[in-house]
């Protein structure tokens, strides 16, 4: 089959032909229709230092996907599973065995192996995955399929928060935290704020329904925040740049006794004033990593189901397989929502 | 009457005789019987920066504090306080009218004063409170109810945690951390683990009931509370110190999904590695100031008064008022646990 | 001044002139403009076993409503309240010293007394009030502000679920239910589901937003439940209706693991299989009365003030207060949402 | 092998001969050493309505066991589950499919099947079960091993309500109630309370730690409870009895906002003023069923290894596997605690 691989310890990604995976017991064989696109992705192509530790090629990338059960394996009967049934799934491949996988997190899992980084992806016409990683779409396009991993990334981070009622600030406005401003809306923020460097981002973020859009290079992030919420902060800012000066403004922008997600990743250290930043606020800091497993995909299938969420505005760009670097250039370019490939 | 009060912008604090001060409507006034010196109190007599930005000489020092009611003013009658009655406060006097006291978050009312900071306070023969601020000790010791303020911290800290059956790490042993390892322990943690560099620190750990003690200019910290923990950190982590290197093994300390709960007052900023110590483990972080109003006392005059918990070990130190200056020193040694000012 | 009054121990009110209460300190005088008219005055007026258990007349009655300052006592500056302004008030007033009082949840203080209930009330031209029951409007008219005592209900019933994404299905079609109805569409259910046995209470839900109405009196409610959620039960149930035959399709129509809202007021015992319809279900039952002081405040004037919620559609009918009888018979007739009270 | 079998649909047990189980994919084959004997046992046995409806016979009987894996079957490995290691296992096996099972509850998966009902139990020499339900010992005797399952019905009743500094009301001294007791006072309960008919299992209470034992059928249930909590009632209630008149003392005895936990199943239909027990209260009323999967599991191991609980005292009565009927009659007498079987 044709897939795109990692196929040596230096940069670049190919398009090449691979064999097509065998279906084991307990897994289920899917043909990919639509994969989405993401930054780890375009790390592991430039083959930066945490792709160089981490990566092993050669290995099938991608791990955002949506597609065509095709085959089951043995034991896979129970749970609904059948061929001709559209899926997605979740990426993240857990033990089942750790005190996280035990006691309710998965997410968590000391023994995570990601698709598409530590074993073969879903940049293929077929992927294998185990049946408890595979969710059916129950009439969500494949389109929207192939971004439910990263938008669950979303879910979490505005779900384990309380929106109802709320001022929430989404700091950052690439995919994820377009997302996040679509999902504060549908669960009843009173107001949502968004900010970003990138207009076209910001527009974006508008029209997933953000109230306020601020862009950090020619305002005063924190002034309009408070200023947009009397003076307090908002009560849940969501930190989805991973950029220093952005999350001093997430700390600065959420009220006394406020939560902040944090799911953007800095690279290295960020120097912070833990006194005035977190205790003197009395505010509670929450490390978003992954799904829950699987109440945040339970979650986003009630959403997507009932209308009260469309993400599709997000989807900006739509490549075949075989051009996958003007993907990734399109992702270089800061400009692009979420970019996805189409596989079948 | 007597009292201890900071006289002047300048290093120092000095035993004078002010005016005894009258009991408006809504006020009780109160015979200090013992009173607790606290790290504040250090700063306001060293005259640091904290001190020259907040303080406003003349005022009377002391926010921690037991003793008599003498006198009850206007509409206090209905809850109960009478002259006889042996009573602690919260020393932290809020506005009542902004959101966080609105919405049950007094702790951190954006207009809080701080009594002996930013008005008269305990170290004197009298002290006028508002009544709500006021709690009978039913029992409860005026030398314990003299330290019920910084106590409470500790309870704040501990029990906004889930504790029963879970491992429990301490990180410095400071009579506030000497607490919180006793309110650990009552609390059903299924391990107490405590660290500091004063090995007199450490003996007072163990005997508020830490499991196992490790000195940090001796041991390993994280390795220890790994191995103690089989491997996955602990469930809860207090953060007593605010030292820099004290944070980092907090969070390395915690467990995958685990909570840390920062007290402790680090000066200036801390470079922080969010992905490793906060994102990717998935943990929560939540900064603890004051004692919940009044939840916080409630759960202490419980535990108190049902002998699950008896601080008295912390108090290695009584002076009389006109001792202040040895008080201040015997902190400033290191080796003390809490230090009580005897003053009828 | 004019005011409606329960003169003596016998059925029936009375438009009366009465004496114009005075202002006393932490203490507001309001003219009233508008009164919600409740299940409760109505008790009242017919001297039902509850009112004569309960009710020392003569009393001023009526405890919803909302009207412009006109007078502060002493010892109110502080909260920002001044002449002038319009406001609306939580018509529980408590005690401020018992557990439930110091631990939040005032809302269940014993000894709570009720205006119009326990002491004169809001049916008036002027209503003296504590100033911390007193809440500014905001910007929000006196028509809405008179009906948010009771709006606050269906708040606290709502917002002590989960919410977003839910499925919710609101038992009784009164005005807290039709409130309810539109709380939960606000604060992002995926559907909302309501039944009544009057097809205009029904309609009025839908107006609310529920997409699925029933009729109990034709249609099989638990079977219709059921079928709108994929055979699995609502995930939240909200029983505003106290009639017992609807308290067991709240059971019978939750999940399992789900939560019931009681707020209904049933008359009597009603026989419960506790182990079907709430042990074996593993679901959590919730006794919901009057409103958070002042969580729910806060929630409501944050959903109103947004434009998340429009509770006028419910406000059926309107009356000046000398016809206080028309507005009761339109209660009894079964077939009103909220009836209010024109006052200035 | 030797096993007890409900050989036909008549009342009656018997010791019987039968196939030693085979282990399949997944699953764990566990030599039996101990098992605990339970009121469903003994419904079985008499072959009640309830048992009438749901065993298929022949079956063989026992839940609640503890012994030493001796066979693995493929794709177990990696879960550490190995020949020699002592375990026990969650007794429902459910279907990792459902609603319940995926949103992190599968205590109520809607396809539970528990064995010794739905198919063969541990009243034998072998049983096999999938590794999933199987957990390592870890030192924890056989014994005791034997009777984590109900054990685990306590810790779940116990531990989802907040116990440490709590006043707890434990209604009904059987193994599950005084289970009960010995969790909240290890959890950090300010005072327990405990309630039964027998003073046998009153004394059971009391040497698990019980502060105040009260006598139903001497004492006036609920006056007590309100003496021994100052006139506020219990924080927390746990009914662990299912009798009628116990449970209007639990709705009676928790305080204004307290929670009940409902475990005893009581037989048909109770009457209930759900505005005065639960409603006016402002209570919360949580279903327990069966033991979070594996969250209670965890927490149970916890208190074990650490030393804070020894459930021993509760076990009263051991009988070799051939003498079941006097195993069932000592629990017709009322007067027993736990009883154990040994199995080999």
């Amino acid at each position: 089959m044709q897939a795109i691989v990692k196929v040596s310890p230096a940069p670049g990604l190919k398009v090449a032909t691979v064999a097509k995976p065998t279906v084991g017991p307990g897994e289920v064989l899917i043909a990919v229709r639509h994969a989405g696109v993401c930054g780890t992705d375009l790390h592991i192509a430039d083959w930066d230092a945490w792709a160089q530790g981490r990566i092993k090629p050669p290995v099938v990338v991608g791990h955002e996907f949506a597609g065509e059960i095709v085959a089951t394996g043995d034991g896979v009967a129970g749970g609904g599973l059948k061929p001709g049934q559209l899926v997605t799934a979740e990426g993240h491949i857990v033990c089942g065995h750790c005190l996280q996988c035990r006691t309710g997190n998965s997410h968590i899992c000391k023994n995570t192996r990601i698709i598409g980084v530590d074993r073969d992806g879903a940049f293929a016409e077929y992927v294998a995955m185990p049946a408890t990683n595979v969710l059916p779409l129950d009439g969500i396009p494949t389109t929207v399929g192939a971004v439910m991993d990263p938008m669950g990334n979303a879910f979490h981070a505005v779900l384990t928060a309380e929106i109802p009622g709320s001022t929430v600030f989404v700091v950052g406005c690439g995919p994820i935290g377009c997302f996040a401003v679509g999902i504060a809306r549908a669960a009843g923020a009173a107001k949502v704020i968004a900010s970003d460097v990138n207009d076209k981002r910001l527009a974006l973020a508008q029209r997933m329904g953000a109230h306020v859009t601020i862009n950090a290079t020619r305002d005063d992030v924190v002034r309009t925040v408070l200023g947009e919420t009397g003076g307090e902060g908002a009560d849940v800012v969501c930190e989805m740049s991973g950029v220093p000066s952005a999350l001093h403004q997430a700390f600065a922008a959420v009220r006394m006794g406020g939560r902040v997600q944090l799911l953007g990743i800095p690279k290295g250290e960020v120097p912070v004033d833990f006194a005035k930043e977190i205790i003197f606020k009395g505010i509670t800091v929450y490390g978003v990593i992954g799904r829950k497993m699987y109440e945040t995909w339970h979650q986003m299938r009630r959403y997507l189901t009932a209308g009260l969420l469309d993400p599709r505005p997000v989807i900006t760009h739509q490549f075949p397989l075989a051009r996958i670097d003007e993907a990734l250039a399109a992702i270089r370019s800061g400009d692009a929502g979420k970019i996805i490939l189409e596989i079948a």
